[in-house]
């Protein structure tokens, strides 16, 4: 008899970890829908000529494949296996599983781009698959959960990301937190700037590294990436420029006065306070952190970075203005914000903080007991009345020791548990018990449907 | 430039879909949470160990196989190709995508039964792959939706199974359907008392197909699986009784009085009744059918079948009772009873009858727009104090014509809309327009929250 195992980085949610994990995800959704966002869902698999260059060389090799279905091997011949797997993967496979959530945004918006309404704001809440090496928080199988709004440039958009994520992080009771936000047209205009002209991407790769092995690491990697020394020093008072966010945008006027594009991003910037001051919303959590870069390649304007402090795990959250989603299938000019919760790294850094609620709002509150069959049959009589207020009642189904149902209330954790004795039953009341404070009470069923909610 | 595509037999799922997908999942959430179940979610990956040989040879070749990461083609060799994909299958693959809910759900009963609190109620929602021929109503990726308590052999669970799925229906709008039930010990009765004992899988497949191609089919087949005249003969006034439940009871008591496990199985459904009925409920929707015999072998008890009258779709829901559901992976005794809702289905019948709630509660309720830039500024302070008050709101990001902003809340089904003109920021006002009757008003803030709420 086979011991039956689960493959190597993937993970079971038993009924604790879903209703946590619940918990985040009906509050993101809440928050989303509140700023008008819509969900969608795209299917696990897509066409591997969808996938496959979307990611990088590393990223494809990272894709799962499907094997064909039916002879998948009837296409390959003995001199194929020679050339080996790159040469065979054609042969006997054409789909793979979603890698992230924003290549199959952009299919979708190419593919349904006469039927939607742009602005076009969207959520989406599901599995990506990759096939890296398992670790500590790296899984295999693991939950994306992004926001994007795509056809408009209004900085509206960042505005109200920032307000989204404040709201998210204030109904889960995360307090010490920084939003960090920069723009990528301030790093090209600080390229400029030192004298290092359409380096920005080098530029940027380097300096996301700047809190992981610090600056004179940095400064160690731009000089192997050939930036000369006089550029490097001319950007170290912007590595240590400790300043508050008005400090910062005067600073970066002047350093950047000779760098058109980087003036524009220090004036997108302020725009973005400004529409949050005109909605009434102070800049509390907002850190402009100029040497915030964010690896990807294609944001073009703000880019975000959501940390939590004094928690092991960093990073929560993060995003970006980017100009041309759709391109690479064919419509360009698509540009739009979007932005990710982390939700592993949330459920993480909540457990840490040992901030989730004791009470969960999808479990069991009540257990009804009984100690023979008048009992069963009194309790049955009263467990849908239960129910009907709205309570969720569970009864014992099989005649056995009361204790014994008492240790099922314990072990899942139900708060109260209703005993239906003789006694109950010929005064038509309920006994009560708080399983918390070990308050036992007799009432009637309406007092009963009082204390339980 | 490539053209993108969805592979056949997948769906993108936009906000109208997705909205009216939340709204049957999140009903039949509630219900099963009002009733104690917990939610699980299992990966998306399992081992081929654990998926093959569990559903039969067309169901292994129905199964996704995922393609070895890395150098997949490593271990085939030359004269391996000639042995085709049967046998170098093991060698390139060594995952499969999950094919239903129940085989998972069995392999984590078994890895986790030393944590788990018996009776063990759980739910999960979540896709499941078949690489079938796509057809009308058949997708290869689709959401299964199943409950089961397993660890128990008590007859309240198969009334509350009722007890449920009268509960979904009713909040769904549905009317007009009903409950089939039967239990295969009768079946088995049934096969004893015509003389054809040990014969009730045949008999179960036939009669399983008697709504499909009738009783002088059914006939046909019964003969051809070697059933003898006088057999089938015996079964005919079963198949044409006409009787209530009391009736149909009482009928079998008679017909089955020299089959022991028939019996029993008359005597499990009538407690069922008899719980149903201590706890309040009427037998209503419930029809005790005695040819429903559902094709699954593993059912050992109680069967269920939901039928929707009026409507092309016929089973949206259905499920029975098993008495091992473990064995196969070193765990024997496991019992239980599951059912689950089709949730494509339900999706069509509710699209069918026109009874999908006309208000989304997941969509944007109210859109503020506005004419210049002090307008905009305006909006903006108003904004958050809408969503603060809990109403899901927008503002149209770019400064474009009214008209224009109004298109936009039209296309997206915003119900209402509020103006933001000089008039209107001179007397701290906003003209609401309800864009279903037309009526616009001018109104103070407190005012406009009270009349979009």
């Amino acid at each position: 008899m086979q011991k039956p195992s689960l493959p190597k980085g993937t993970r079971d949610f038993g009924p604790v970890q879903m209703a946590r994990r619940t918990y985040i995800l009906d509050t993101i959704k809440e928050t989303f829908q509140l700023f008008g966002y819509q969900q969608i869902e795209t299917p696990s698999m897509e066409n591997l000529s969808t996938l496959t260059g979307k990611y990088g060389d590393e990223g494809d090799q990272l894709l799962y494949k499907i094997l064909n279905s039916g002879d998948f091997i009837k296409d390959v011949k003995a001199d194929d296996l020679e050339k080996g797997s790159g040469a065979i993967l054609s042969k006997v496979s054409e789909k793979g599983l979603r890698y992230d959530l924003t290549v199959p945004f952009a299919r979708y918006v190419v593919m349904n781009r006469n039927e939607l309404t742009f602005p076009f704001k969207r959520y989406q809440i599901q599995p990506v698959w990759r096939a890296d090496r398992p670790q500590k928080g790296r899984y295999r199988e693991f939950y994306q959960c992004d926001a994007d709004v795509v056809g408009t440039d209004s900085l509206v958009c960042e505005a109200e990301i920032i307000l989204m994520i404040r709201r998210v992080f204030e109904k889960l009771n995360l307090r010490d937190y920084s939003i960090k936000l920069n723009n990528r047209k301030i790093l090209t205009g600080i390229a400029e700037a030192i004298g290092e002209a359409g380096n920005e991407g080098p530029l940027c790769v380097a300096i996301d590294k700047l809190d992981k092995i610090g600056w004179e690491k940095v400064k160690e990697e731009l000089t192997q990436r050939g930036f000369s020394e006089a550029s490097i020093e001319k950007l170290a008072p912007l590595v240590s420029l400790e300043n508050d966010l008005v400090g910062k945008v005067e600073f970066l006027k002047g350093f950047l006065n000779s760098s058109e594009i980087g003036l524009k991003g220090v004036e997108e910037l302020e725009e973005v306070f400004e529409i949050l001051l005109k909605m009434g919303v102070d800049l509390a959590y907002v850190d402009f952190d100029i040497m915030l870069a964010r690896g990807l390649s294609y944001y073009t304007g703000a880019i975000f970075e959501v940390k939590v402090n004094g928690v092991s795990i960093g990073s929560v959250s993060g995003g970006g203005r980017y100009d041309n989603l759709t391109g690479v299938f064919g419509l360009p000019g698509v540009s739009g914000v979007g932005f990710s919760f982390g939700v592993d790294r949330l459920y993480d850094v909540l457990d840490e903080l040992g901030i989730f609620p004791t009470e969960s709002h999808t479990s069991t509150r009540l257990l009804l007991t009984y100690f023979d069959q008048a009992g069963f049959g009194y309790a049955l009589s009263l467990l849908n009345q239960f129910r009907n207020a709205g309570i969720k009642t569970e009864i014992y189904p099989n005649q056995v020791k009361i204790q014994k149902q008492f240790d099922f209330a314990n072990k899942k954790e139900i708060p109260f548990v209703g005993v239906c004795g003789d006694e109950e039953i010929n005064s038509a009341t309920i006994s009560v018990k708080n399983m918390v404070t070990g308050e036992q009470l007799k009432m009637n069923l309406a007092e009963a449907i009082a204390v339980v909610s």
